[in-house]
């Protein structure tokens, strides 16, 4: 099991990250993936600013599809807590139970056609060469 | 060296194939995969008819968030078919290199964080679970 | 480039392992594996007799299907020389075109369906566990 | 958890595909799979139908071979659910503990020796070139 | 849940290979894998053989370095068992919770920058080859 | 091919991440994969400011140690690029050839392993849970 930290009895390093990840998010709400990284502060703190970086600020892709793309790869490596925490943020974003089952769907179609592109050892396209 | 079946040598049953695939992607080229894959008519036919199904009928997911999705799991395969193919498919229905660069940047940070998650052996929290 | 060690210029140790990799597959042709292997005797040492063991020992599967799952194997992970060296040594024991088609048909399908499994977070059915 | 569909509370459409699941496999059962997928119509049903034209129709690989492969990939993509599922269904179809402890050491020794031929950097040699 | 074999129970033959494991490791204990893999005496006895071979036996590596290797690997591929088992290890060999969370920061690194060079295509440098 | 930026034709925000590179690395040499990650700055500095804080920052593990075991993530992803760089890295930090073997082989045989337990559905010893 996991020792998870509890802003109570976290350091100043890690109440930083915890005050700016609820700054971010908009909620109180400190979920365990976090509690279990401030175990290793300079783990905590390198990985939420990479998070924030790349999920929380604006840019070509909207919030949505940024949590379709992070749970195609999740599923994809068989990570139950990213699928289950990336799902919950999707949704909050908007993804409907549809939407969802339509993610899934690409993702074992990629997975498939992955394996049947090396099996026929199939030579790229020069129209796909850039 | 994968086989490559022309429509010109391929048969009855491969060319009603290759007349779907122009006919629903409105275009008369036929990619590698297709024509590798025709080496064995019920895995061209079969695989077609779900590419089809899940990537090309109307649904709740836009065209180009379906090309990403499908990156994402081919990138995290290292799929370079697969890549190079949908990346094309991609930037035809609007992808940007801007786009393209957060995508890469997302699939690079869940592959990092679906083994912190694991490292750190971190529990479901029960607001993640529906 | 690997180094590749031949015959003529191996020490004892390695040429000792060549005439048992001759002996066992009854052909002169040590294939490039086991010569960039000996660079370090101890790994192609061991490495053989595990290969020796678990292929070319009698058991309840045949010569034939063990090179079948081999290359699910391969395939699954993208070694392109692992698939390269086990379809010929399936082809010399019997694969025909159809039956390789065919097993990159079930190694797609069977790739697609452990995501599906996954994304809808299916429970095994207790007819299921032994 | 999953939303598993049963068949009395099922749409038409979901319960023509479990029916034709029952006639296929000659029998009553339909395993959470199907159920799980039946959330969503349109990929329960061409999934049903890529498993049963790969896995259920004639072809040149027996049905346990098949059964085998597909075990191969979910061993090595660590699917617990399809490791069940389709062991079951391989005992039903005659393999034995015998055959499956030989299943294992395969799968295992292809995945080691995956990684072996790349750390090695081994060229493929020219006799497995087709 | 697997069959787990006791020394009690155990044939000669498995016994012999659960001596040489207390002997090797200079402790009474048999952990679970051990027990496992005896359902099949001829995997127990190679897969200990080649687990001697590659961990206990004097080399250029330290334990603890091959140990940190072994967890990398395992992390990766998500395998609980192992991560566990070698994480024990590790720490009787001197592993600190600030090495562990280094470890793992480590892989998730190089789980990310992985996908990174594959996405954007990285040329191997001239002077990265050999 | 990947679009490489060099150093003269690059913006300053690009520039001041090659010459941290530089003055953290002591050698003028910036190789591929940071000018590839240069066609997104953003992509390029969050990506460098995490691989210094886990590569180059004092801690519990040594140099040489870290590159060990991001090599074997490497190999087991199968990154061609990460093999080749931090090969190099690794030799420059004091990895010889027997050292390079050994790591192979563990990175081998924790692949096999991983898949053992999983095929034979190892429990975790209670001993080994913290």
């Amino acid at each position: 099991m996991a020792t998870l930290i509890e802003y109570e009895q976290a350091s100043d390093e890690v109440r930083a990250v915890y005050d700016d990840i609820r700054a971010t998010r908009k909620t109180e709400y400190i979920n365990n993936f976090w509690k279990a990284l401030a175990v290793h502060p300079p783990t905590l703190k390198r990985t939420w600013e990479m998070v924030k970086s790349v999920m929380a600020q604006p840019g070509a892709l909207d919030p949505l599809t940024r949590e379709l793309i992070y749970i195609a790869v999740s599923l994809t490596n068989n990570c139950e807590y990213c699928v289950a925490s990336h799902s919950t943020a999707a949704r909050a974003k908007g993804m409907t139970d549809e939407m969802y089952a339509e993610l899934v769907s690409i993702v074992g179609l990629a997975n498939m056609t992955n394996r049947l592109a090396h099996g026929f050892n199939v030579p790229v396209d020069d129209v796909f060469r850039r």
